[in-house]
């Protein structure tokens, strides 16, 4: 899957596409029919795989059907019932019984939203990587710091780096403290009724429901319907990535203007070219990353203005803008992630022009330290906590991993 | 094109695909082009309408090659000029001359945009047509009227119709206000210095601007590079239209709940059907309707937030945001336009229900009738200057068609 | 009015304050009391001009009794009615009589942003008057035009200049194109019945309103109850401002970089100061400006999420929303207005630096000239049609003074 | 402190007023004059409390003075300084110094949101206690649950009941996750430099933010200027909480409409009245609610834009966009919880209603059932899971209390 009009979107690769989506829901729909099987609810003869009934070649003709009922799950079903039909009537009477559309909607975009989750989570760890070691050889490589875009006092680019890597250790703790989103089985309005009619009793039901969450690697919980916080929760982590990404797009955007020159994206044969001046070397993927800082507060509110609007055991609307809008905002924090990791893994840190620079910057930048110790020499080390502060952050970064 | 989750999607059919862009783009090559030959800056043998060079096969390729310089122009230039090299080696070497990316991205969207304001038009014609019917014809079926949820005073069912007719009339209004979108032709930092230099004079440039103009049909402007009101401007317009359907779809979602009964969407074979529940009938139509007004806002904001962010003579990020989010809320905007004239081609207006409501609800919403006139009897009319309120609706709808 | 978390609040001076919109919905009552002596409706014994009954004083007390009946009005309405009694009891008994709270709120919504907008117009005005001089000063002052960050091609400053101005054009024509909000009345429901109850026919409803309307200055319009796009189409236009105001500040914010040093906020006693480091000289109203073009889009976006919840006669929550939303963008709007009117104002334009740094950036920066024109000497001007855009934004911005 | 235009606002109190904003920088800095004092960095005779230096009547004068450094400390430092330095010569010359104006802002910040997330958090227990009585209460109250807004199976009060708590416990957890926001402490530019010049050494350093993080009570963490996630994570648990409980004001709304019936807000002397209908009693908590969910979401994203536009060691507007949105938020968020807290407690539950619709809704309503046990009398319980669901919610609700 490719977006014309995101660059970059590639590198989301199938997560999350129409395809994926469909085949999570055949996921969904697999766990449950196997479940009621091994639980006997459903006669043996009813077990099958639902291998290979649903293919890429059928995505539109899901898609076009989804506006009749409203969601995607309704064509997919009488699709995957006819087919299966034929092949295995037992399964096909037995396929859904007891859930309701929005329990294999909900469960697949879970699915499908795990797998963009650790991709993410993949990536910020590499960055994380990446950056401590930044910290660690820049740990003394001073420059100007700044502030209001002022020079305030010098600092070195590792308190930098250590600053960019709290925010990446901070999404990525985030992003680990929501990321475990659950099943959903609840049937038409969340009392379970249909399943415990179908399967005689709620303890039974408790069976079914444990064992599809584990076919499916997934947490139980109880029917969260209109109570969407595991959704917002996600969304806001994905924010909570593309904030810090964002911030380190920024200073590398300012650094590598040609008069201040500090960074610079590492260079590769063809990128950041311009239509019409050679010259040029266009900081492309720093651009591209604070592009996707900018739109994604906006999509993981909308997921919360979805959430807010939920009425009822199904919402008329709030439910129904969730979907599109955690793909778009899942497939940008992947691409966003995969180009900061990218970024910073080139990054070219011109320590001489931040000399420069901060020597330029002298002596005024020297005037808070002249203030505390008058008889500082231009030039004398002000490092404060630095390397207490860039030793605390690499030690964070590698707790995890 | 269609959405698996965004049922609906495929109403607006070809219009922004990734093809559509491209196609869009290179029109806009030719027509430069046919304007550099035509006022002789470049030789008569460089004349090629480019048609047949990139078809909706190349889409993907050039998607997945505009990361690299950081928008789709670049790529698809490069696959253009390689295929015209061999059927046209002069055309090749004019081709995008004086041009820069961002002159052939803006006034390529500026013609999808064009064409999405174009249906999204028509379709408020529509429903103004319908929505001025409905006044017309429910000018005296007496409802109950409805103030935070509670019963106020007896209206009549054309009285909100020509309430909803307001709504789309506004949108109507603003969008045509907004949706004469111009060229953009600035060159690298929109001093048009490429072009001049290549004519040899600002006034041979304003001649190939009108000229390319004129074959896109589209208005000239100075460049707009960092400027971004057209398109803003635009967006807003388009939440216009989606606020003022989410309003219609409010109210039938409310009246579509069983207790009320007052209106229900047209029964159309197949839709609004359950998985599990016979017994449904959905109001499909209003709940897709209700997900875009809901979304929309959020989608208008991040073009402003765009726009804001704009800085040099082509921003770093801010521009870049702009392409996808357009194109989203244009196609959905397209989309729930199209619903909602379908919605209400095919209301069902339930008059019994309507004054069993307001029978039930007497005497109590006769309160502010009665305090006025005490002798009033029960049941008698209160109509106010609806009649009036109602023509002058309908002769707005008619204003401009 | 100040605010101690937006520096700068205080620029808005009383505009729109809790005194400010009391006093604007007594106007409003006065009005139309005024009317129905007038036309007869009430006795010229109800004549009163309720001067000197509320003040600001009253303010808290009417705020928190807002609360009970879910708007400011019911609260204030009572406080009125009960000294209205003590001075002219037949000025009580005709208060407020034939309308609904939601025509009085509006329509003193409607005059403080009026109030509002007429400031912003004068700050655009201002604003445009500036930039028209520094357009016409800086036409052949020269300096690196820049894209993604990056040198691009030489242009003057007064290209740049010329584009921001174009910018706040766009903005001043977009507010004057919805700044002339109108009048709400429409009674209970929005269909006028008590009105044309008390007055005796729809005629003299029709005089009344057009009596009311003129006295408040505002023009007339049928009830706009839940079809609220005259506001959503004032909030929209105030952030066409801010996106204006805040690409002007980004780059000041960036030429004000002591590395690149094109531009700085001039100099005001006390003002830029840092609390510990006495050499920096901070560009304070740029960041101000910037702060507000990032929050406003989300404001705006409330307000039409506000009016999509738009449902009944009366929203149950939609209109709510947008009263203390619409006051918060207008005063940050205004506040913005009269800091970037300043900082334009003083705007100090380093040419010196201008030229060094476009000296430092040769002859990479003059690659695409060479390309056109290789004989160029380094330095020949390439100056497109700079001079027709500068004269065309100029002549734009003395179009409607 | 009220808001004429944010009914209810009252409820928030003096939680992050100006007047409390001011009083938590000066509690910071107090803190840090006395962690000197204590380490032996500053002189015995520095010690001050700094009480009664400043008062409410200075906060017009901080915030007027706050636009020419950007930020109300620095106006309040030198109010304070100046006052000191009548009393105590000593503690003048120490005050504030190795601080930065960000670090005081955003330690003052974190006291006022601290303050508010302990409202709120007594809120969500308040409503979950609530929650859990009525979940059990009407365990087997049976009422029709609905999808889309049409008839989908019979559920019961209980289970809404339930799946509103859940709700409000998620939002709990998610408060509790993220409302131990940290200390700043950081000097300029964020390594601590002036207080280690200061101290000595950045062991001594150490004491000191310690000793200062105790006194204030707060946790301690590396400089965290652009590294925004402890409020950006906060914010978020915030709409976290309006979401859930906009889910339930919505539910309130539907069912409060005359045709429904199933629920009502308690009656207040006063509250829910019309300015001209008598009959009315509008459902002003829930509306007032819905309005603070509809709001929430931009709020809450726009502290995300701010983050996401962080920059060098301080922004330059991504940092000053934060405060008075943080505190719009929280003043709403403490306002709708409480009354939401107050809407539940004081709910009508009209059970006969829920059974009239109940039955009226049959048989279609029972056709799932039907469905899986054909012989299934009319009325015929069909419970599913309820009981067990109840029960865990309940037990959820207990865990933390």
């Amino acid at each position: 899957m490719s977006d014309l009009l995101w660059p970059g979107d590639e590198r989301a690769g199938d997560l999350f596409t129409d395809a994926a989506v469909c085949a999570a829901m055949v996921r969904v729909e697999a766990a449950w029919l196997a479940a009621l099987v091994l639980h006997g609810v459903a006669a043996p003869d009813a077990r099958d795989d639902l291998d290979g009934l649903i293919g890429p070649g059928d995505v539109a003709t899901v898609a076009a059907g989804a506006e009749s009922g409203g969601n995607p799950l309704i064509p997919l079903l009488k699709l995957l019932r006819k087919r299966l039909e034929a092949r295995n009537p037992a399964a096909a009477s037995w396929l859904h019984r007891g859930l309701t559309s929005q329990d294999v909607v909900d469960t697949g975009l879970v699915l499908c939203l795990r797998d963009a989750a650790d991709r993410i989570g993949d990536d910020l760890a590499a960055q994380a990587a990446v950056l401590a070691r930044l910290a660690e050889e820049h740990r003394d490589t001073p420059m100007a710091g700044r502030t209001l875009t002022q020079h305030a006092v010098p600092i070195t680019f590792g308190l930098k780096a250590a600053g960019w890597l709290t925010g990446v250790l901070d999404a990525r703790d985030r992003l680990a403290a929501v990321s475990d989103l659950p099943l959903q089985v609840g049937g038409a309005a969340g009392s379970l009724a249909a399943p415990v009619a179908l399967a005689g009793s709620p303890a039974v039901v408790g069976d079914l429901v444990e064992t599809t969450a584990e076919t499916l690697g997934l947490p139980v919980r109880d029917p969260w319907h209109t109570a969407r916080a595991p959704l917002t929760g996600l969304a806001d982590a994905f924010v909570t990535c593309t904030d810090a990404w964002g911030r380190i797009a920024n200073d590398v955007l300012v650094s590598a203007r040609p008069e201040i020159h500090e960074l610079s994206e590492g260079a590769v044969a063809g990128r950041g070219g311009s239509s019409a001046m050679p010259n040029k070397q266009n900081p492309v993927l720093s651009v591209l990353v604070k592009r996707a800082a900018l739109a994604a507060p906006f999509l993981a509110a909308t997921v919360h203005a979805g959430a807010a609007a939920a009425v009822d055991e199904r919402p008329d609307g709030g439910w129904h803008v969730e979907w599109a809008t955690l793909r778009t905002l899942a497939r940008r924090t992947v691409t966003a992630g995969s180009q900061t990791a990218e970024l910073l893994a080139g990054l070219q840190v011109e320590t001489a022009w931040m000399t420069a620079n901060l020597t330029a910057a002298r002596p005024g930048i020297d005037a808070e330290q002249r203030s505390i110790n008058p008889g500082a020499a231009s030039g004398e080390p002000y490092p404060g906590a630095t390397d207490r502060i860039i030793d605390a952050a690499i030690a964070r970064a590698k707790e995890h991993r």
